[in-house]
């Protein structure tokens, strides 16, 4: 949304503790929602699709349908792929179980998360070495999914970055523009930071 | 493709066997591929909307962005929600367990499944309802999501459709339409489908 310049208010929700009238909006009881003039808007892929559909000023895809696929293609891996591998291994464990459950994390679970995300930390330098971004039409949806995704495994300081040097280079072009700088402003109640999480040199 | 009068020819796989060369083609590995003149289009959300955007004459989606919200919020809906909660707990222990394990069904697991079935049948009921189809402005690709979701549960015979008379009503109708009847004759090796799943009248 800032990088569409919309100005807006942010309503903090714990995953872990859902509040009954996020129901009321989402059937499905998952976020983001966004509301706007009583219209209600639910989930990343319907949100995304209407931002870009009713913006016609700073586009995050292009025009060409091949182009637009290859981003889908990327979102899709990041929201599925990478949340089933990396997210739900490492970020799961360490925050909704602690918060949720009280339960420390399984060390046999984050290992697997680890190993998965080296992987994924390969494909995404591979991406980035062909393209400055990773898609060879410039800064896309797909960028902003991947460092969504990635920002939060940052901010508990487990993304390997010395070992891929052209995924590193890419994030820190993310964590530059304004609307990432925001972002990275936020912070998870009770869990600090990594020490690197805000700087652009990391 | 069939509801947009599109020729092709379908590959079979066996998602518990992957042939390695389906890596080449989607680095994730994962179903449908989309290929067509040397183009790869790769993931559900990737493939439906590049169809969309390529094809101005069968509209599975109306023009409005409003309404393309909430057809993608239902289409997230079932390949997200009912997939965690049904599918897993149903095909992939009956089919993927058996074919790929070589293992029994949990009853327990089932038993978790048929009780999601039932919420999720009781929303698509309520849906049908007020719309004929899950959305008020009429057949799209929601309806698609959803009936293809729903057809591998009806084709082992599991869906409860006697309790739900307008979700049964709106399945009727995908199931009348020729691009779903020729979907309808696809089997799976080694399980044979529910006695009335080809039926128009069931």
């Amino acid at each position: 949304m800032s990088e569409k310049r919309m100005l807006f208010v942010l309503r903090e929700v714990e995953p872990w503790n859902m509040p009954d009238d996020i129901y009321r909006l989402n059937p499905s009881g998952s976020l983001p929602i966004f509301v706007y003039d009583g219209n209600v808007i639910a989930g990343n892929y319907a949100i995304s699709e209407y931002l870009e559909e009713t913006d016609k000023e700073n586009k995050l895809m292009p025009e060409d349908p091949k182009a637009r696929a290859e981003i889908r293609r990327l979102i899709e891996w990041f929201d599925t792929k990478f949340y089933n591998e990396v997210y739900k291994n490492i970020v799961a464990e360490k925050v909704q179980k602690r918060f949720g459950k009280g339960e420390a994390p399984d060390s046999r679970i984050l290992k697997v998360g680890f190993n998965n995300l080296n992987y994924h930390m390969e494909y995404i330098d591979w991406l980035c070495e062909r393209n400055n971004f990773l898609v060879d039409t410039g800064f896309s949806t797909a960028d902003l999914a991947a460092a969504a995704h990635l920002s939060i495994v940052d901010y508990l300081g487990d993304v390997p970055w010395d070992s891929y040097k052209n995924a590193k280079l890419w994030y820190s072009k993310i964590k530059s523009r304004p609307s990432f700088k925001e972002l990275l402003k936020d912070t998870i109640k009770g869990i600090l930071p990594a020490k690197h999480y805000t700087n652009l040199d990391f």
